[in-house]
């Protein structure tokens, strides 16, 4: 499904409007290097983009891997028959109108579909889908041109609503974070969460899954594939509709709300899965996870240029549970010997009026670091001199303690942060633009840590993933 | 201080890594067009980019509006009595260590600075400060260079920390949103919060007043000052350092901690002020409400071109304690008439099939903001064709409801999505990049129209600022 070599758009359009049209579009103009095949009866011959459009799919003279079916609901069934007549191996249902309409006609119409793609072992991805993405191949396979932007990385994503897939992706983006494969599950007839779960825990290019999640049909088998998966990789899970398909009156009621939601969290966590909620959170977890270990603990150390920036990440440590380390006597006693003598030698430490002097500053690091209290490391950066952030770097690969960085969006783009910036990613350190999204990317590395320890029995000894 | 036509630099230099170069560095390279006095009795007559340097304050040949002074702390106090003798109106004391070391002697060089400054009339942004900002004229007398990168706008900023400022203005360029004033007050000495909320309450071109605190020395004046404003601007305090200045062991008690800072909260909004817990919470409410009404209720339209984002919002809502408009007979009889009969007409209200429909697409807006239950409306848009943007817009004209929208940034980026943004823009109708941050621009919208109710004893009648 997400390394066709064919793909046929069943129910291809030339009207530009049309959704028909953009499945095609979307497909060339992002770059897919497969054979491209457009299907419409009414068409038969013409010319589309430069594809010749085939009256149907068993017209097409070669074997077909992917099929995007676009034609409205009432005439899926027998397209879908002929899909698995014709030996697809899989198929995107954009077309909704099925379940989701709420009507004993469109729960019955998806049931038939269902046992169609069952019956001749075709999955089928929807209906009422975004579709796939898989921008390693440059594969579009949504109508949603768009995403031809989005940028190749080792984040998987599967999400029940197109539209919240590609705020997702478009976050993780804007963050720097790369998609190893997306796919819109719509409907879910018979291609569900623990599938892609387990396809992505066992995917090579994926480090870090993320799934939007409205409601689920199967539970028990969606957090028994995630079990499994966690012990992999992490899992993130935001939990959308949060009281959206009860009935009106228990939405209004906040009790019932919350409780349903704390419901899921507690079963969530339960398996090992992180929970977000907002995609902000998702995305500043997603950087941080994908880039460093899971943390050995949840005591922090804050080396910060500026004061108020660390009081801001000290706050929000506080806020999300994590502990403000502190500092043994041998780290206090160095630490006074390397920080300015108006500057305090607690955590989070204020490196200020070290900035420009190289040793100082690479001493207050690796001091930091040292110390057995220490889990898990933040750097409040500003542009230090290239050189500099050189030997920071060079320490903090002493040490398999996490380590993140922080440094505004102005500093990112100044001639010295963006050389800045470059050395940190090239060794996997996360630069964050705000302090709190800092502190949210490392708490997302100590509960990852957590997680696995409880789940190992808490004796600590476990294997992770990294 | 903020419009000054000669600016001094105190302790100019002409090493590129110290503070006294940087200075006048940002002074020219921002596009400062007032006069630059670089004063350093050792390098005098020598040339500083391009301006001759003065042996002293008193050596300048003219009237000295604004002195910038980067000296050691212990030389200050015969420099600021010389300013008071040249009659410069107020300095920027960019050097610290006076009373934030915390020992005796920083204590007391800090009262007989105040002294100096409080007995000659001039007041003393400081010490221990990053500097002052004014965009609209091109002045920063801060000495960070990147900040002449900060747009001009509306939002004046007083913060306690110099580093929380660079933070603060960066997080709103990110959004759009521009500044008008902005100040790092550090110690306090003779100039605080309470006199800039009062000064900005005044300035014209300040349309919202954002705070950045850590401790108040004066509550009750900052308080007062912040009453009186509220009802001309909105003020929003984002309290750092919760726990911070407490002693160690209160520190890692949780319930006293969060017990100060539920104090200060209550304090602030019964001050009609409001409060925020991130820089990303405070960027997203500054750009709802330095272009929107405050709301006149907090019954929230979601209209949404997306599933998905729609029932997003619709959480959000509810977890910041704003309401889902129910939609009276009229409204969904009329929407019944424009929606698809695939997609109910509850709120939020899926249009996602009338997309391409202008009339459809512009009736459901007009609808929702009929609807004498809805208060406020958040558009979930996609990239409409520029025609339809132009009528929906239109449309939101003829209600005085404030309205959001929302659209990712790959949205807002594509050809379609900027020619849309441009419009939405010129109409101040502000577009967030993510549907949790829409909703969060429009609670700052509720809770303002909220806190103004309230103080005007809550029978809906009082004077609103707009």
């Amino acid at each position: 499904m997400f390394y066709p070599k064919t793909v046929a758009v069943i129910g291809a359009s030339n009207t530009p409007n049309k959704v028909g049209f953009m499945c095609i579009q979307s497909l060339v103009k992002s770059g897919y290097k497969g054979k491209i095949y457009p299907v419409n009866h009414s068409l038969h011959d013409h010319d589309l983009l430069g594809f010749n459009v085939y009256p149907s799919v068993t017209a097409i003279p070669e074997e077909v891997d992917l099929a995007i079916v676009v034609i409205p609901a009432r005439l899926t069934l027998p397209v879908i028959e002929e899909c698995v007549a014709k030996g697809v191996k899989a198929a995107v249902l954009i077309t909704s109108g099925f379940k989701e309409v709420g009507t004993e006609s469109g729960l019955d119409l998806q049931t038939r579909l269902a046992d169609i793609a069952n019956k001749g072992g075709m999955k089928i991805v929807g209906p009422n889908s975004l579709g796939i993405l898989n921008p390693a191949i440059h594969l579009n396979a949504t109508f949603a041109l768009s995403l031809k932007e989005i940028r190749a990385g080792s984040v998987a994503i599967a999400a029940q609503s197109g539209g919240m897939s590609s705020y997702i992706v478009d976050a993780l983006d804007q963050e720097g974070v790369g998609v190893s494969k997306l796919i819109a599950l719509g409907n879910r007839c018979n291609l569900d969460f623990d599938d892609m779960i387990t396809y992505f825990a066992h995917d090579e290019l994926t480090r870090l899954i993320v799934t939007y999640v409205e409601g689920m049909d199967k539970p028990r088998e969606i957090l028994n594939a995630a079990r499994q998966a966690v012990q992999r990789k992490p899992v993130i899970v935001y939990k959308g509709g949060r009281g959206q398909h009860m009935d009106r009156a228990a939405f209004s009621h906040t009790g019932a709300l919350a409780g349903k939601l704390q419901f899921y969290k507690a079963a969530f966590e339960q398996t090992g899965i992180l929970t977000v909620d907002s995609i902000a959170e998702l995305a500043d977890m997603a950087k941080a996870l994908v880039s460093q270990p899971p943390a050995p603990g949840n005591s922090v150390g804050i080396v910060s240029v500026q004061a108020g920036p660390g009081i801001v990440m000290a706050d929000k440590c506080h806020e999300l549970g994590l502990k403000l380390a502190e500092f043994s006597p041998t780290t206090r006693r160095k630490l006074r010997q390397l920080v300015s003598p108006l500057n305090s030698v607690d955590n989070p430490v204020d490196s200020a009026w070290e900035f420009f002097n190289y040793e100082r500053s690479v001493g207050i690091v690796d001091t930091v670091l040292q110390d057995d209290g220490v889990d898990v490391l933040i750097i409040g950066a500003l542009e230090y001199p290239p050189s500099l952030t050189k030997a920071v770097v060079g320490v903090c690969k002493n040490y398999t303690k996490p380590v993140v960085a922080c440094m505004s969006w102005l500093g990112q783009t100044s001639e010295r942060g963006r050389e800045q910036k470059k050395m940190l990613e090239k060794s996997r350190i996360p630069i964050f633009p705000l302090p709190e999204k800092a502190v949210t990317g490392l708490a997302g590395l100590v509960r990852y840590g957590e997680l696995l320890r409880a789940m190992n029995h808490g004796d600590g000894n476990g294997t992770t993933p990294y």
